[in-house]
């Protein structure tokens, strides 16, 4: 199931993609139950949205042994997690702000877990469960910054630099699914989540163990190896097997 | 203005202590425009909840210059910043569970400021006025997982790791209050918010050239010296002149 969120004029609605390019909207709560509607708009006539509006934003460092490798970070024996916050979503389409704060922004791609539970201290073997599906994502990165203070906060933080989409994915295999990024249509990242450091179930419950994770929150599995820097008027498209296309332009 | 959130039975309220354990109803936002309503509360008959709901909490390391010596880190040029979420939040009174995951559990006295209107890229000079009030908070930190990450993320982030309270406060000069810790009622921490390295309007301005704030969000200007382990059973109380004790029991 192709789940999206949008907005057809000034009202929000979640819609399936049963046909391509048909949204069929839905009543109910992705989060539970819900029925189709009966109503469609094509996908050309709505603003697509950010497929969830997470509460929190977890993000795993370092989950692809060549990242870390290409960053000369040693890799870690559980997942290194960080946080962007919600103020940093944006949705396919739209555009990332460049911040006068950095000179080296870098793209990330990465696929995104979109929870669907409240949940706290799952096992993994009962992790998958408690997921709504997956987006694209790209975990937009002020790399000179992440570099002066250490801590990756606020390099990964600015307004803009979390975009999510263009849809949420229910049946897929999240362990292996190709990945790769798109540089104003040229190919620079492309790999595999086959090659996770830390599986999804295993990712779930981690974090879980940690704190609370509520329906809608968002995380970030990290990035493979081939990052590199964005210019204003740049296109970046993230591309997940199963899932779509993220495109969105620097400016 | 002592402002506090609470419940009486099961409904939420914001009241102001006008008469010292009295609290006055008031309706309408304390974000905004607001009136008493003549109904006024026991404090001892209704449960205090945080001060604030925050979407984000934006925490500030190393403010005072002898903890960032205590902890043998250098002094920041610029304020070092990370995120605590939303679900680690608890009141006044709340207990602090101490997490499995860690084997050294710290207590961290900081002053909180919590945020009043949407803000983005405001001046040091503005910054002031963009905030409803400031709160006692308790920064609590597993050291050792901090110190294993790297990155403060997980260490910060557990369940109840974020005692903020008892009330909101905004007719106090925050870049001058005495704070401290008591722990089993011993002074553990004692000095004054005088002593930061980076002052509120500078933290504030700084933080919004990064990211919108939204109204209740939260940020806590770091811990002076003095840090040091919990156990369970421990009882913390962080002192801030002009607001009060929040105080929470470790178990």
């Amino acid at each position: 199931m192709k789940l999206y969120r949008f907005l057809r004029g000034d009202r929000e609605f979640y819609g399936v993609e049963d046909k391509e390019g048909a949204l069929a909207v839905i009543k109910g709560s992705p989060f539970g139950e819900f029925e189709k509607t009966g109503v469609e708009y094509k996908k050309e006539d709505v603003k697509i949205l950010s497929p969830s509006l997470p509460s929190k934003i977890i993000a795993v460092g370092l989950n692809y042994k060549k990242h870390a490798e290409e960053l000369n970070m040693a890799l870690p024996e559980e997942p290194i997690i960080f946080f962007k916050p919600p103020t940093a979503v944006i949705a396919a389409g739209d555009e990332i702000i460049y911040p006068e704060m950095s000179k080296r922004v870098d793209y990330e791609a990465e696929l995104g877990i979109i929870i669907k539970h409240e949940i706290f201290n799952v096992s993994k073997e009962n992790a998958l469960q408690h997921i709504l599906g997956y987006c694209c994502a790209n975990d937009v990165t002020a790399r000179d910054l992440q570099k002066k203070d250490k801590q990756w906060t606020r390099a990964k933080s600015f307004n803009t630099f979390c975009p999510l989409g263009p849809c949420c994915v229910d049946n897929i295999d999240p362990d292996n699914l190709k990945i790769s990024t798109r540089l104003n249509g040229k190919a620079v990242q492309s790999s595999s989540t086959s090659n996770f450091i830390f599986k999804v179930s295993y990712i779930v419950s981690f974090i879980s163990r940690i704190m609370t994770l509520l329906p809608g929150d968002v995380i970030l599995t990290g990035t493979p190896s081939g990052v590199g820097p964005v210019k204003k008027g740049d296109v970046l498209e993230v591309g997940i097997e199963g899932i779509g296309t993220l495109s969105n332009k620097v400016v």
